[in-house]
């Protein structure tokens, strides 16, 4: 690929500080510009060697642009696009890299009008429960899907270039339209957040002397360790994905008090038949949980 | 310690395995003979090398034994205790490495009409989702814990013996009541497995084509490693462990109905609330969950 002239990253966080690190290993870009709302993340980034310039006015930041990648929790998107949109040059390409698609859209249009044809929604299915641009790594994309989700107005010279930065990453890029992605994502990564945050306040707020958190064997720790992820990002993907996560969640929910029932009732053959099934499923699917 | 002379195992599986692997690596044992109900497995211990003989004659197996370990399913250890009755030798040891106590003394108390002094109630806190005896191996209980759950009239011979035993496996005994391990280990093993296994069957039938988990994230992988688990065992656990098991899925239904509110409200506040105190739970037992 040609090299990015300027990567202006918005909200330099895991991901963002993650695509940076990986693309200045690929020689894939030439300068990269870190905005952040207060000095503290864009200092640390230039300090890390992440960014060559920070700054904390994100229109001057993008003038000089030609791919802006916005990385702040969703619920700041709209503001962020608010401050770009005059100073944002012609050609340069915009993504983001939001857990929710319909509400970054659903920004974009509010802000200009129409999704703006080199507006490339974006989300790398990558990540680990820690947060902020020391958290990054040159390597977390490795391997991993970026799914994009360009409409019909999305100029191909945009969607290319998008495409190019993540191969670029070690990335396989797919598309697939907003709604399917969302209602995808709902299911598989936002509803098991909501759940395990769930689970690790019941149990800290049940047992007041968390007693119980000396004793967690094997399961319990995986299933808690996505319970350290940073609560204003999940706040907001729980918010901006609201609808798709309330239908998964009714699933969820249902199936749950039946599977009460059956511990109540003392239906074994009903429970060993839910836990095989689970496990068959799980089991074909061994090869994506365990690259 | 003083070496065990012959160590039978009854239900050769993963935490069998393990601990006849750790015994041996630590010269603690002299032999060990595995049973199991059908020829394969005590075969496959021996192929192995993880024991010495196999057998289908449980009360064969413990007649010259030093120490017996029950490792069956929760279901099968009344009928494993009835097998045995007759056959232990008055100074044997016997233990085992169920995951509920209740129902294990519960079992002892009916076949022996009460719970033999020399019966030490035990439950190793490690596993993986792998299960078999050809899934075990020496280290699996290093830095680990074992509750034991003696109660007034156990032999303080019989309960050092055991604590020896574990010792020599690097692992840590530490002792507790019955009743407060099974509400301990429902709230941290028992439920988190329930919930992995539910949301694994509910994505897996809610999308036929299984297309979700081509897209399951960092969460979602985690979450679900434990859903592959044996069915056999966890059905037994959660039959077992009915009581406590249902006080907790009662706590966690009602918090989860609350989160839910908060998601169709858009209380955002309300849930970066619960999201941050699960954090800060899960942070500040990051020694525990991450060792």
């Amino acid at each position: 690929m040609t090299p990015i002239r300027q990567l202006t990253v918005i909200g330099m966080g895991l991901i963002g500080s993650s695509l940076a690190q990986a693309l200045r290993a690929a020689g894939a870009v030439e300068r990269v510009v870190a905005v952040g709302r207060g000095e503290a993340t864009p200092r640390q980034a230039v300090a890390l060697g992440v960014a060559d310039e920070g700054s904390t006015d994100a229109a001057a930041a993008v003038a000089a642009a030609d791919m802006v990648v916005i990385g702040v929790p969703l619920g700041a998107v709209r503001g962020v696009l608010d401050s770009i949109a005059e100073a944002l040059p012609q050609d340069a390409v915009i993504t983001d890299v939001g857990s929710v698609k319909g509400s970054v859209v659903a920004d974009a249009r509010a802000v200009f009008g129409e999704l703006p044809p080199r507006f490339v929604p974006g989300h790398p299915v990558a990540g680990t429960e820690r947060s902020g641009v020391g958290a990054g790594f040159a390597e977390l994309f490795r391997g991993r899907r970026v799914i994009l989700t360009p409409a019909a107005e999305t100029d191909p010279d945009a969607l290319e270039r998008v495409r190019a930065m993540w191969a670029a990453t070690g990335a396989e890029t797919i598309e697939m339209d907003v709604a399917h992605h969302d209602r995808m994502l709902a299911a598989t990564s936002h509803l098991p957040h909501l759940l395990a945050y769930g689970l690790v306040d019941t149990l800290g707020r049940w047992d007041a002397s968390h007693e119980v958190f000396q004793y967690a064997a094997g399961g319990f720790r995986d299933f808690t360790r996505i319970a350290s992820s940073d609560p204003v990002m999940w706040r907001d993907i729980c918010l901006a994905n609201r609808e798709a996560l309330l239908e998964t969640l009714a699933h969820y929910r249902e199936d749950l008090e039946a599977l009460t029932r059956r511990v109540r009732e003392g239906d074994g053959e009903g429970l060993a038949e839910v836990f095989a099934r689970a496990k068959a499923t799980r089991d074909e699917y061994r090869y994506v949980f365990e690259k």
